[in-house]
């Protein structure tokens, strides 16, 4: 019971469970609680299935300069707190669904890729040494942002606004639930060619730290997501290019920027 | 059907409804669909009943200097697009429900007394012109903010940390639906002394400019919460100080800043 996934069906059903190879064995109940394997369905080949973003957040917590190179990069003293934004449910879309670029916005449009916490219980004001039982599992996320929007008002960043269109929140493959986030790096790239290779070992604030911290500044619930910031490499997508983000020991993310044009031409 | 409310009985039942005077008619269904009144149900009295937040949002979008007097007292220029940040699900209560001091915060808590649009329809990308068809109502909200984490680090604005608190949005005491925002004043009164006493004509964005704006940022839903932003007069709560919000035609929605002693007795 590693790798946690949602699907679609070709019959429109939505399910989730494991996958093993290309075998996905369904289960039923919720899949932060008691979930059980579906004894009546047969198991499933991944190419039947389209997959969804593995979980269903009700916020995504955005960490900003969360890795030591980046803050160097940008001059930044390390923070002593998380410094986070929080992006929509409706951000949210999975593995190869498009990134749909916003209607009035003809402008730069960044990957960040990023490890994903993905939370299993409800918590609120949990220790560091707690943290790691409220932890269900990891992914991979590209937080994505229309970059000339941040600055656009000279008195307020527009972290929220910039962040969180819909579709800018891609998440999955799968959640791993056995992951040593220690030893990993994150590896972005951009039609095939890398962009961001980084170790995660370079965090400010380990996912233990973010969690607990963060725990004490809003209740988070089963299926909640933080991102834990990026580091250095982050570049802009042209329409119709694809970003993929990969980690090791959780998978591949690919996820292509639609145009305004090409989402007109998909309706 | 004006006044629409969530209630939770001393049974524990949750239902909504229509409150006229101090009757309220229960309706089953959908509150923003075909909701119908429950035949079976007598009318229940007000005093029966504690109140909810009227609605549910996935997220509420508050907006910030969104009044031409806030913005003159501040020397900030009036914003070419609504300038918001995200509120959690989680942090909002309703009427007489109790706003909780952060357990590790011991600064200074503000009230911000607003009038809150609560969507009725899905919605993205609509013009302003259709924008009020997508209005259910409008209620009061209190956007608490604990407004000494909001500059603490110096790079990043913490908007979403300082007003992200669980029980930081107020809403309530219902959602009014046939409310004509042009004529009417918030009214913020700590413990009875008048602290805010401002027109919502003075509002920069209106509230159909609002939604017609935001839904070209992110789809919103029904139940979600857009804060129009405060004016002049945002000052800060005592523990076991009581914040009244109150809104001609809508009503008045009160709650008590409980400090942490407060809330450890409680549970």
């Amino acid at each position: 019971m590693q790798s946690w996934i949602r699907f679609l069906r070709a019959d429109g059903h939505i399910g989730f469970g494991v996958l093993d190879g290309h075998r996905i064995t369904e289960y039923e109940g919720d899949m932060f609680g008691n979930a059980v394997a579906r004894t009546s369905a047969l198991s499933l080949h991944l190419d039947e299935v389209s997959l969804l973003s593995p979980c269903v957040p009700t916020k995504v917590v955005a960490l900003w300069n969360n890795f030591y190179a980046l803050s160097e990069k940008l001059g930044k003293a390390a923070p002593t707190h998380p410094l986070f934004l929080i992006k929509p449910p409706m951000s949210v879309i999975g593995p190869n669904e498009p990134i749909r670029r916003p209607k009035d916005y003809g402008g730069k449009i960044a990957y960040e890729g990023e490890l994903a916490i993905v939370i299993g219980k409800r918590c609120s004001n949990v220790s560091v040494e707690q943290a790691d039982d409220y932890i269900f599992g990891y992914s991979c996320i590209n937080d994505v942002t229309a970059v000339e929007l941040l600055n656009e008002d000279p008195n307020f960043a527009q972290w929220c606004r910039a962040k969180g269109f819909d579709t800018f929140s891609c998440i999955g493959p799968v959640v791993q639930r056995e992951f040593d986030w220690r030893s990993a790096r994150v590896v972005t790239r951009l039609d095939g060619a890398e962009r961001q290779n980084y170790p995660l070992s370079d965090m400010i604030f380990s996912p233990a730290e973010q969690v607990s911290l963060i725990s004490h500044d809003m209740t988070l619930m089963p299926g909640d997501v933080i991102a834990c910031g990026t580091s250095i490499g982050v570049g802009s997508i042209k329409d119709g290019s694809t970003v993929e983000v990969s980690i090791e020991g959780i998978g591949v993310l690919s996820n292509v920027l639609q145009n305004a044009l090409q989402c007109i031409t998909d309706t």
